[in-house]
């Protein structure tokens, strides 16, 4: 008999955007699998177990979960932000594909998450009004030279960008580079707002302009929104600036 | 003395979606403004009022809210999913920046909310488990051109792309127009999900190739992604199949 397999986003941290359906999944399942810091978010029973494994093992963290679902426990593999969005959802699918066709059996369920770019744009107003995408700076898992290209068509045609996993470590230099691609594309007044660890007690959100924007001001917790040229500011006396684009575009195709 | 204003985002529409933060920001505000069908959503107290307008007329509802706002009441605005993605957000910030400069003093919290992507993608798998972007598909605020431009821009770099706003009475025909762009761009099997309603009562998901996709599969709640070139389909013996997005990518940028 095969248990259950829950993938869970838990939010970007803050307890109050765990949507309730998430604390369902996690109150039924007995086994957890997960990056250390968000499997430490859980309030877990002394009848529930985890396994924490570091970030870069995300494909062995995966097939650990599903042999154990399979082995008929209810088992959750929780992923900061949403569970499908540069997170577990993608390495379990993948699993699944090259693995026992046994778990293709398997009763799956993914529970999505707020994700962080739009934590961060409710802190400054609405950036992602209009439309926009989402690229990850790491290219520990894709060539760089593809996510040049995205940049740059992304910028060119006049979405605004999220930008996820922008530096860490071990990639140092990504996105001073990307910075300076985009700074050869949009104008230097173009807003931008590093929001780190939005909602929680470290929180830290400034907003810049391209030109005055620099790879210090993020970290491994940092999501980058990066301005389409149509992203406005407002400037409010004793508060932050408000940043928003617009529902309407009356720029011609580009 | 000024009162607050809440902007917030609902989630799809099903209840174990909402955050505890957007029930905590429902049950402080006073005063409540929305479309119709979100609106409703909200079991509200005899104490708390409603303000129901049509969903074209997102900036009179916005500055009505403000002005409230600044008379001293707690004020609610309403959108379903996230209130920043193609929704109230930016209404209220357009309303501002054009607005009488006591606005900008007005205490404005806006409380995310899950979009219907990531509730579309987490009933599928793992479609945006790479990178990809959200086009309104509603030209009654951008060009057309802008629309086909930023497509071809999206699906020829490699994004997976979300539609909102696909189709209503009044534009029958622009998804079937951008349909039949994108087969000029992506291969005939590349994997489309088609999400109604998801985590309502009336949900309906479909996992179509963008050969047999038809804009009759859409309507105004519907959601569509379409994969990128790398989007892959694991057929499941009974169940439906998975759809994910690899988290690495081996082509060359194009």
């Amino acid at each position: 008999m095969s248990g259950k397999l829950y993938v869970i986003g838990l939010g970007p941290g803050n307890a109050a955007q765990v949507t309730p359906e998430a604390r369902t999944a996690i109150a039924e399942a007995s086994v957890f699998f997960g990056y250390g810091p968000y499997v430490e978010r859980l309030e877990l029973r002394p009848d529930q177990t985890r396994h924490i494994s570091d970030n870069r093992e995300e494909l062995a963290r995966a097939r650990a979960a599903l042999e154990m679902a399979e082995a008929g426990r209810t088992v959750a593999v929780v992923s900061g932000g949403d569970a499908g969005v540069f997170a577990m959802a993608a390495a379990i699918c993948e699993a699944i594909d090259y693995g026992p066709d046994t778990w293709r059996n398997l009763d799956i369920a993914i529970v999505p998450g707020l994700t962080a770019m739009l934590a961060v744009a409710a802190r400054v107003g609405a950036p992602l009004g209009h439309d926009f995408c989402a690229i990850s700076l790491s290219n520990n898992l894709k060539p760089w030279e593809v996510i040049e290209a995205r940049l740059k068509a992304a910028a060119a045609a006049g979405f605004v960008i999220a930008l996820y996993n922008p530096i860490s470590r071990a990639r140092p230099w990504q996105l001073g580079s990307a910075l300076d691609l985009l700074r050869t594309i949009l104008p230097a007044e173009t807003p931008l707002i590093f929001g780190r660890a939005v909602g929680r007690p470290d929180e830290r959100c400034a907003v810049v302009s391209l030109a005055e924007a620099d790879a210090d001001l993020a970290d491994m917790a940092t999501c980058i929104i990066i301005g389409s040229p149509e992203t406005k500011l407002i400037e409010r006396p004793g508060r932050t600036p408000l940043v928003y684009s617009p529902r309407s575009s009356r720029k011609d195709a580009t």
